[in-house]
């Protein structure tokens, strides 16, 4: 179920720059019981990244009007996602002037997510550092699409990826919070990785719950050292690694005892 | 003019990889007299590219056919380019275990050209280092569109673009060789960048002619010590910086006496 600049269809012109040059941006959203509870902050997200790139923005009230049809329009949880690309206009990597736009809104069935802990692994792909594009959820996924092979191959749940340092900066899918001397940490994203919703929520809600840390790079040869590991998105909530690299880990009260607060903030599909 | 897994069709659909994740490659080609004069090379490289990506590789043989037809379809020169992505299989950054893969080869009018040395500034964007994606023309180029902005607002022909530490890796559609001491030297594509075709071959004949320093990184404050910059690209040819950053430069010589040698390997379109 999907619409292209507000039309019934499932094709795109190639022109499209989101194909040709990735020059677009992406929210991938849950929807429960025919709502997205953190649908503001996608929508904030996108805006600000418009504003980054120089990209028109369509505003809050197209794009939550469509996601609004799609979740209404059968019944049951899924999955929106959100795409907006610079459009068809221009050829090279030079954007027009003034740039048409481009938006899908899409919904699909939500894939089974994943029962209890995480098993995790550490991917061996190592993230690229971009200060242009660190943060951002752009459409070049492909050093994503490469870490997430690897889990796969590997059959792990979900794999950390590292930047070049050897710093652990996110999962696949997931931004990380880790638990160390009693208090939660999450990992910078300065230099790369993708800022997302649910760990802007976190970030917000811990420190009133008196578990936040702080923003702390975790040295890969230091994980050995964390005792719990907390991966989050907009999709499957907040879950934790029941092992990573083979060696067991904690948190199973934790993750409980931040329901109720995530809850209250209206992640509630969860738990 | 285009063909989609060998159907002409303008259209694609939304569901694929390329799209959603960046997950392909690409080559732009120059179309000179019905011939695209160094396919075999270009063809070489996205066969390479697949196999690091783990992507299906059509084949010479259905690419070079498809080429051919666009080639013939109509008289005068142009630019080809070739798409290649996973294809719309799987959803989630996992790619499927035998993905079906998609092609798209596409004729388009040779974009004006410009006239003489290029005006060259240094970008301020700078390009992000990853070594899991180096070296490939993958389709996640907005670190490009970014550096392209920033050259056309600024009235440049083309930008430079420099990696983290302030070492100039190419310009945003053109690889470099730039004239010190006697030599042309090439920044090394380690870290970021795109491998060229062109680049390949003048790696390959500046030998012959004595003229090649080798690789060699170049430091942005370097910029003023250096002779002649020589920018490369597949759709160009070869041409020169008539001036970086205010500062004039030499190498019309240097470009003129290329000539004869690049004719003699296929590129033939300029000069």
């Amino acid at each position: 179920m999907m619409r292209v600049d507000g039309i019934a269809t499932a094709q795109l012109p190639v022109a499209d720059r989101g194909l040709q040059y990735g020059d677009g941006l992406f929210e991938t959203m849950r929807l429960h019981r025919s709502r997205v509870p953190l649908l503001d902050r996608h929508l904030a997200r996108l805006a600000t990244g418009c504003r980054q790139l120089g990209m028109p923005y369509p505003g809050d009230q197209v794009l939550a009007g469509e996601v609004a049809e799609l979740a209404h329009a059968a019944p049951g949880d899924g999955v929106l996602k959100i795409i907006l690309t610079r459009g068809e206009d221009g050829r090279g990597y030079a954007p027009p002037p003034h740039p048409q736009g481009r938006r899908i809104v899409a919904r699909y069935p939500l894939l089974p997510l994943a029962e209890g802990p995480l098993s995790v692994g550490i991917c061996r792909s190592r993230l690229g550092s971009s200060s242009a594009l660190a943060g951002l959820k752009h459409l070049g996924r492909l050093e994503q699409v490469l870490a997430a092979a690897e889990a796969q191959a590997a059959g792990w749940d979900e794999g950390l990826t590292l930047d070049a340092p050897g710093n652990v900066v996110e999962a696949t899918r997931h931004n990380l919070f880790y638990l160390r001397a009693g208090k939660l940490w999450t990992p910078p994203l300065e230099h790369c990785g993708v800022a997302g919703v649910m760990r802007a929520l976190l970030l917000e809600l811990l420190p009133g719950l008196g578990l936040l840390g702080g923003e702390a790079p975790l040295p890969v040869d230091q994980l050995p050292e964390i005792e719990a590991l907390l991966l989050c998105n907009a999709v499957s909530g907040l879950c934790r690694a029941g092992q990573v690299d083979g060696r067991m880990l904690g948190g199973g009260d934790l993750l409980e005892s931040l329901r109720g607060p995530l809850a209250a903030a209206g992640v509630t599909w969860f738990g």
